[in-house]
């Protein structure tokens, strides 16, 4: 693994994180030392939860992190923001899902620096994941 | 609630999908008994898996059911999908992000039919809530 290789932390209300890393190991079958997960339970105050953040981002604070959050607004997301906007190496993105997931995690596995990732486009790809299958399979046949 | 209430199946690796409820349920800080989890895990077969799909749905094969999956081509939504081939009651989306659960679990509470909640537009919604806050910010200076 390299030194450089760049940091992620997946942060939620409650357990949806962890659940994101648990599916993510499942199918990938590797684990991510370089993954952390950062949940926001019912019984945390708001700042317990950015002084849990500040620990995890001070701990490397050099090296290039990808803080990836449930859904814009809520205090995950918020809290990833402020240290975003106080250090550069932070890339923030809201909203996310397992296929987005999985490829950040190909990525970061594969040894890519969180620069040379496509960002807009492994978003793109995550937008075009979200599928309904009948509307999908509208049109089709059995026999096709 | 409505006798009529469609029912909704969060599925998906391993427990991503009891994150996917918790978190909802910490948001909305309501108790869904409508809404049921199915992990497919490490240690589970296929056919158990199938079995234990199998009786969700059958539970009430006549109420409208939503069955939302983790990503395409998984076992979960290739379970899901099976049954949604033989019941037309059913419908299933892949790829879902916590926005979309939050907008479905919020259309559910309000006692739309699952024929009244215009699935595209939440489908767009959710897409257009996968978003790289730096690059959102670009151009915006603290002061706007």
């Amino acid at each position: 693994m390299s030194e450089q290789q760049f940091r992620v932390i997946i942060t939620s209300h409650d357990s949806l994180c962890v659940g994101y890393l648990k599916a993510a190991q499942l199918i990938l079958g590797v684990e991510f030392p370089n993954v952390s997960t950062l949940p926001f339970e019912a019984s945390s105050s708001m700042s317990d939860f950015e002084d849990a953040m500040r620990k995890m981002v001070e701990q490397k604070p050099l090296r290039p992190l990808l803080i990836l959050c449930d859904l814009m607004g809520g205090t995950p997301a918020n809290v990833a923001t402020k240290f975003m906007l106080i250090n550069k190496q932070i890339k923030v993105v809201v909203g996310v899902n397992l296929p987005f997931i999985l490829e950040i995690l190909l990525h970061q596995d594969s040894g890519a620096s969180l620069l040379d990732i496509p960002l807009d486009d492994v978003i793109l790809s995550a937008k075009n994941s979200v599928i309904d299958i009948r509307s999908l399979m509208k049109g089709c046949t059995m026999n096709d």
